[in-house]
């Protein structure tokens, strides 16, 4: 018998490995209960009571796998896994557990509480890997309460000081600091992405696709190759307030309406895109907001996305030529406010290449597929490897209450994960 | 010397008389200091403690004028001045001191106030009429904080019962019967306009035009013959919430896009309908509101108002047409829900040739006007004689905080409700 002997029978012994499906959906559906709303979804917004409850619970649960529990100063959460190399950086995996307000019991908490099952698994068949390996929870991915989206992520990988995440406030003015030390998440752990002692040697997110493909197509894995990019504004109509009765037609400035002409416009932008092009009003808020009278003031979300920057780019300046447009014929002011972008992203091609492998090994049919949302990720593969797993969701719903997916599906992410996870630590 | 001579004294010794437009205005700017805005505006929601301070603050007044004081059921004020003839009913004047939620010092107060100062004024000068005389505070007329608008003057007219009124609820719950009790103007005096002697003999109200027709044609007086009919509908839209970024534009179900489009045709039914139509949606809610969620729910206001009923049909059946092909178009549901309507109103010609005879008599250049905007008048108008007075404001502006009228204008509207009510409480 050759060197590689052990490992060959390690491998042999792994090969094998499958996760226990029932526990992680029971872990899922005890998670949930959490903010549980009366229309089977949650809302679990960011750095609330009840965020801090879904973290505390998820954070015990790591603790009773053995895993070592770290908190870095933006409150990501870190659980390590001790590997036989200390030396070596950890393969990480993870996802979110805050949600949107009116959030399901996926997004976020799959990826989270399959990286957990990976670890109960490896514990339950004595299993040592290499590299120590980390289950992460990303602080306010969603961006609902608090701007940025991504935030805990994004923090990690640089691409935000941690003073200014301190500082970013909700519409109430309590502040991402202020927030973190109430829920006692403000920990002192440094900020992993941005030192290279403490980043990971890979990063992998399992995650519910949020989109029709995979379920239309019949596929219960999806190779994520990428990410479209996004690019948000805030616009601001100022117009004139006026009495709804004795007001002509044609000496109104209705903010209203030139907010209704910008909605039509940013969907327009969107569907010059085909197919990848997308383009959302989300938010939109009117004042004084009284049934007879002219609205002088309206504000509303554009959230455009591309699969390319050339895209992307196309949509800035078609956005801003019509709101040009709709403020002169509707005399208002538009005030077009670029928030946040992303680039288009392209995940490692060896850490997709393991997802893939651990899909064909496991006899999975699956396809390559780029996400359309956001995702922890997309910041993390800045700095270091990464990959996503996506698995279907029930008539690609997501960010609403009736958020589903299939145990079958669930399981089928989870054992591609703890493969994938495994063939990197080795 | 025949029997008309006391009478023929009296009427050379009133013909002089004027009200105190200073005094008048002194009144306005004492009362807009209850619920002052920073820019200059008043906002002082029906039944809140800024509304008890207002009726307060008046209702001091008119005592202090001498005047009689009672208060109805749905917290209407009467201040009552006898008249030599205790078996004619009140010849009466007044108006609302409730806002807007971005109001202004004009809307309401003025008609209230001008009617005071017409008390005082006769006060001042020992002049006795032969009918009463009576001010008249109407409950929320403004309709923000609880519908129906013009609340108060149409349950003192029969147009709505005691117990309806009662029950109506603001949006956080709280009832008009409770808040009526809370502030201290639950009042026991009869439902005037359904009783006959309770009931007035006419009715006055001064009020600003709230348009731009009289500062446009330079003239201090609008003799106001009718008020255009008006139709009301809250429209509820139903989609489905989904992700911004993994939902294609072709299979979405956006609310706030189906929104959009009611709006554009809101505006255009209007414009179909010029010069008199006016359509305006002033409150607009989308949900969840999440900048990165398509909103699966949207609710807006349509206020329609036509100077015909069959000009308020066409615009009633082409919402109707329209809302089905925009839902159609966007798989929503529209649910069109008619809230309140009044029909188009003219006024008693007796009392508007009060009015434009006062204006002729007082050499005030003036003009036959139609209200855009509805009033406690209307209502009061469906149970005994009424007429209006209307004067400009600056740039036709109402229903906002910059709402500004000239003290000479104030005075000449004054100085016409004054004759028009010596003329009929003669």
């Amino acid at each position: 018998m050759g060197r590689n002997e052990p490992e060959a029978v390690a491998a042999a012994q792994t090969s094998s490995l499958r996760i226990d499906g029932p526990r992680l959906w029971r872990s899922l559906m005890d998670l949930a209960q959490i903010g549980a709303t009366a229309k089977g979804g949650v809302r679990r917004l960011a750095l609330t009571d009840l965020d801090r409850e879904g973290r505390d619970r998820v954070a015990d649960w790591c603790r009773d796998a053995g895993l070592a529990v770290r908190i870095d100063r933006v409150g990501n959460v870190f659980a390590r896994r001790a590997g036989r190399d200390p030396s070596r950086a950890a393969v990480a995996a993870g996802s979110h557990v805050d949600t949107q307000p009116s959030g399901g019991r996926f997004d976020g908490a799959f990826g989270v509480l399959a990286a957990l099952e990976v670890m109960r698994t490896l514990n339950d068949h004595g299993v040592e890997t290499a590299a120590p390996l980390e289950v992460a929870i990303w602080t306010n991915e969603e961006g609902t309460r608090f701007t940025p989206v991504m935030m805990g992520s994004g923090a990690w990988a640089g691409v935000y000081t941690v003073d200014h995440i301190h500082a970013q406030r909700d519409l109430d003015g309590h502040s991402v600091g202020d927030e973190l030390a109430r829920i006692g998440y403000a920990g002192d752990a440094p900020m992993g992405g941005t030192a290279g002692a403490a980043g990971f040697d890979a990063y992998f997110e399992a995650h519910i696709e949020q989109g029709p493909v995979l379920e239309a197509k019949g596929l219960p894995i999806g190779v994520v190759a990428g990410a479209l990019g996004q690019k948000w504004y805030d616009v601001l109509i100022d117009g004139m307030d006026a009495h709804a009765g004795p007001t002509p037609m044609e000496l109104r400035r209705d903010a209203v309406l030139a907010a209704a002409r910008v909605i039509e416009a940013v969907n327009r932008i969107a569907l010059t895109e085909a197919p990848h092009g997308r383009g959302t009003v989300g938010f939109l808020q009117a004042k004084p907001n009284s049934r007879n009278v002219i609205p002088g003031f309206a504000q509303l979300s554009v959230d455009f996305r591309h699969p390319t920057a050339e895209g992307l780019l196309r949509m800035d300046r078609a956005l801003a030529a019509d709101c040009a447009e709709i403020a002169t014929r509707g005399s208002v002011r538009i005030d077009v406010r670029p928030l946040v972008a992303f680039a288009p992203c392209v995940f490692d091609a060896d850490c997709v290449g393991l997802v893939r492998a651990a899909a064909q090994r496991l006899g999975l049919p699956h396809m390559d597929i780029v996400s359309g949302a956001g995702h922890d990720a997309v910041h993390v593969a800045g700095v270091c490897p990464a990959a996503m797993i996506f698995v279907p969701c029930k008539d690609g719903i997501s960010h609403n209450e009736i958020e589903d997916a299939l145990p079958l599906h669930v399981t089928a992410g989870g054992n591609v994960l703890l493969h994938a996870m495994l063939a990197r630590a080795r």
